[in-house]
C-alpha cells in the first residue's frame, strides 16, 4: 500500500549548511562534465544554479550576479559592489570576485566590462538555457547552451536528501493546520496564514539562521468551486465549502530546500457522484507507486498512470503529467511525463500526483514528495490517505 | 524643504483593476514601436511585462507562457492547458489563446510545436533582453533584442499613478509599524511580521480580490551592526541595538504596483561621529530633490547628489547609484546613475535614495517614492525627515 513500496528506512534529518566537501563534489560533477562537452568555461545566471553550487542566493534583479566556472579549480563570481558582503556571509565554497561598481554604470565599467576580464574571448561557453539573451549576447567567446548544472542536480546526494527530509517534516505540520482548521465558510486566508506561519515557527526553530532569502512557506486550499482549476490562484476571501472534493496544497522551501504535500478531502459528507473519481485517482496514485522504481522510463510511468485514468473514462479530465522533480526548488527536473525519456535513479526525487479534474464538481489530487531507492520508492511526507480520513468532520 | 518640490497635489488613490481602455493604451504604445522598429512580432516571456499588457500575473517555472504581440490587433498568448482557465480569470484584455499540453510532452506537441503556428517562420521578432536563451532559440523567425515594454512602462498613466498613490499609503503603514516596535532586544523578525502583516491586511481591506501573485509586502530594519551592508539580508533573530543608525526597508507590492518607504533612525541617542555622515547623506538627498525636474538628465543628477557625498569625505562610502523605478514592480528602469543618458519626464516614478555606509558604523540613507510632475518632482510617500522625530525614545 502506498507510500512506502521501498522496505528502506527513513533517512535522517539535516538542518545544517552544506559543508565544503558537499559544494565541491557539487562542482567537481559539473566541471566533469564541462570537460567531456568541450568547454573552456561555464556561466550560471540562474539563482538557483548559483545557490545550489555556492549556498549563495540571490534576490534577481537588473545587476547579475554571474558564477563562471573553469573546467577545474575555483570558479569568479561577477557580482555587484553592493552585494560583495552578502556573497560572502552566505557563499561556503571557495571563490574568486570580481566586482563591479552599478547598473548602469559609465562606459568601461559596467558588468559586462568586468564580465569580459574573467571569460575569454576565444573561449567556448556553456550556458543555461535560462541565461537572459540580454546576458548571451554580453557573454564572450563562442556560447553553447547545455543546462549541466539541471543535469546533475537531478540526482541528490545524501546530504540533499536530508534536507529535504527535514523539509519533509515541515511540509507535514503546514499540512495539518490546513485540515485541522478547514470548516465551511473559513476564508484559505486564514487557513494560509494559519499553516504558512506554524511552518515559518518551525523553520525559525530548527534553523534560526535560515536564509530567508530561499526560505518560503505556502498552505491553501481550493474550495470544489475551485479545484477542478488547479493553477488558477485563490483569493484571500475564498470559502471552505461543505463536502467536497477540496483540494490541499502544502510547499515549503526550507533555507533552501522545496518539497511539496496534498490531498483531497471532503468536509461533513462525500458527494456521490465524487466517489468513482477520487478512485480513479487513487488507483492511479497506487500505479505510478508501483512503477516508480530505478530502471523504469519516466514516460512510460506517466503513459501508464493516465491509463489507469483514461480506462476509467475521466481521460478528458487530466490536465498534468503525472509528476516533477524536487531539490532545491519545489519544482524542477526530471519530469514524469510523457515524452520525458529517461530512467528513474536512486536519490531522484519526485512528486507523485495524477490529477483528475471535472469542472462543476472538482478536482482529486493528492501529491508527496517521493524519493527513488535502490529497490523502489519511498514517500518522505506522511499525512491521512483514505477517503474515510479525509472525510473531516464538521 | 523635501520631499514636495513641486505645487502638484498629491494624485489621487486608485485600487480598481485596469481598464479594457488602459490595457489598450498600453499595447497601442508597444504596437507603435513595434511598426517604428519594423517588427512583424513582439515575443514577451518576461512575467512583468505580460502583466503590464494583460493584468494576468504567472508564477514562473518550466511551462511558458508566451505572449505574441503583431504589430496591430489582437496578441495570441502561448500558454499551458493547466494555466488557460487561470489566464481567463484575470487578463482584462483581448486575447487570443494558443495551448499546448504540457511540459514535457510527445514529440509535435510540446510549446515550441504551438509557439511554431502563431509566429511566421519568415518573420522579424523583437525579444525582451530577458527572454530565456533556450526559448529564443525555440522562437521563429530571426530575433532581436529590443527592450519596448520596458521602455514603454517608464513613463506612467494617470492610472499607474494612481495605483502607485495607493500602494505609497499602504507602504506608509507598514513603515510605521517598524518605528512604532523598534527596541533594543526585538528581533527583525518580529518587526517584519508587525509591519508585513499590517500592510497585507490594509491591502486585503482596501482590494479584497487582490492578486496574491503580485501581492508582497516586507518591512524590515537593519540595526547598526549590518546597516553598513544594505544588501545583506537580516536573519530573523537580528536583534535592534541601542542608538543606530538604523536603517529601515518597508516595501509592497499591491496587486501588482510597487513601492518603497525607508528612512535611517536612532533609539535613545545619537552617536556622536552619526551626525556628520547623517547631514552628508541628508544634504545630498536635498540636492536629489532640487534637480529631479523634467528635462534633466539623469546620469547628471546622479553624478551631482554623489558630488555632495564626496565633498563632504565620504566618497569612499557610496555603495549604490541614486535612484531607480517603480511601477508595476519595486525595481526597474530608468535609474539616477551615472551612465545612464536619459532626461526625466513628467510621469517618471523615481526612488530617491543617495546613501553611506561606514563599515563599523552603519549606514545612512532615505528612501521615497517620487513622482516626476510638470514642474519638478512630489515624494509620494511621507514618513519623518529630520533626525530630531526620527531619534526615538527608548
Amino acid at each position: 500500500m502506498p507510500p512506502t513500496i521501498s522496505g528502506a528506512p527513513l533517512p535522517d534529518p539535516i538542518t545544517e549548511p552544506p559543508g565544503k566537501d558537499e559544494l565541491a563534489a557539487r562542482l567537481a560533477r559539473v566541471q566533469s562534465r564541462m570537460r567531456a562537452e568541450g568547454l573552456d568555461a561555464y556561466v550560471s545566471f540562474d539563482p538557483v544554479n548559483v545557490y545550489y553550487l555556492t549556498n549563495f542566493a540571490n534576490n534577481v534583479h537588473e545587476r547579475p550576479f554571474l558564477l563562471v566556472i573553469p573546467p577545474q579549480g575555483t570558479p569568479t563570481i561577477v557580482a555587484p559592489l553592493l552585494e560583495t558582503s552578502h556573497v560572502r556571509a552566505r557563499a561556503r565554497c571557495d571563490l574568486e570576485y570580481a566586482t563591479y561598481y552599478e547598473f548602469p554604470a559609465p562606459e568601461g565599467e559596467n558588468w559586462w566590462d568586468v564580465y569580459a576580464q574573467v571569460v575569454d574571448a576565444g573561449a567556448r561557453v556553456g550556458i543555461e538555457p535560462a541565461m537572459p539573451s540580454g546576458i548571451r549576447e554580453r557573454t564572450p567567446g563562442t556560447t553553447v547552451i547545455s543546462d549541466i548544472i539541471d543535469d546533475v542536480r537531478i540526482v541528490k546526494s545524501a546530504y540533499e536528501i536530508g534536507r529535504n527530509v527535514h523539509a519533509c517534516r515541515v511540509v507535514e505540520l503546514g499540512h495539518e493546520k490546513l485540515l485541522e482548521n478547514a470548516r465551511p465558510g473559513t476564508v484559505v486566508g486564514a487557513l494560509y496564514a494559519a499553516s504558512s506561519q506554524a511552518m515559518m515557527a518551525r523553520i525559525l526553530g530548527d534553523i534560526p539562521h535560515a536564509n530567508l532569502v530561499v526560505t518560503r512557506t505556502v498552505g491553501a486550499v481550493w474550495p470544489p468551486s475551485i479545484s477542478h482549476d488547479p493553477h488558477l490562484i485563490p483569493t484571500f476571501g475564498t470559502q471552505i465549502e461543505d463536502g467536497g472534493p477540496h483540494v490541499t496544497i502544502a510547499f515549503c522551501q526550507v533555507d533552501g530546500y522545496g518539497v511539496e504535500l496534498e490531498r483531497t478531502f471532503f468536509l461533513g459528507h462525500v458527494p456521490d457522484d465524487a466517489r468513482a473519481p477520487f478512485d480513479a485517482m487513487l488507483e492511479a496514485r497506487s500505479r505510478a507507486y508501483e512503477l516508480a522504481r530505478p530502471g523504469a522510463d519516466m514516460g512510460e510511468v506517466d503513459r501508464a498512470v493516465r491509463k489507469v485514468i483514461f480506462d476509467r473514462g475521466y481521460g478528458e479530465q487530466i490536465l498534468h503529467r503525472t509528476g516533477h522533480g524536487f531539490g532545491i526548488t519545489g519544482h524542477e527536473a526530471p519530469y514524469l511525463a510523457d515524452g520525458y525519456s529517461r530512467d528513474l535513479e536512486p536519490g531522484m526525487l519526485i512528486s507523485i500526483e495524477p490529477g483528475i479534474y471535472i469542472p462543476g464538481q472538482g478536482g482529486f489530487r493528492y501529491s508527496d514528495t517521493v524519493l527513488i531507492t535502490d529497490d523502489g520508492c519511498l514517500s518522505l511526507t506522511h499525512a491521512p490517505q483514505t477517503l474515510e480520513e479525509l472525510t473531516l468532520p464538521l
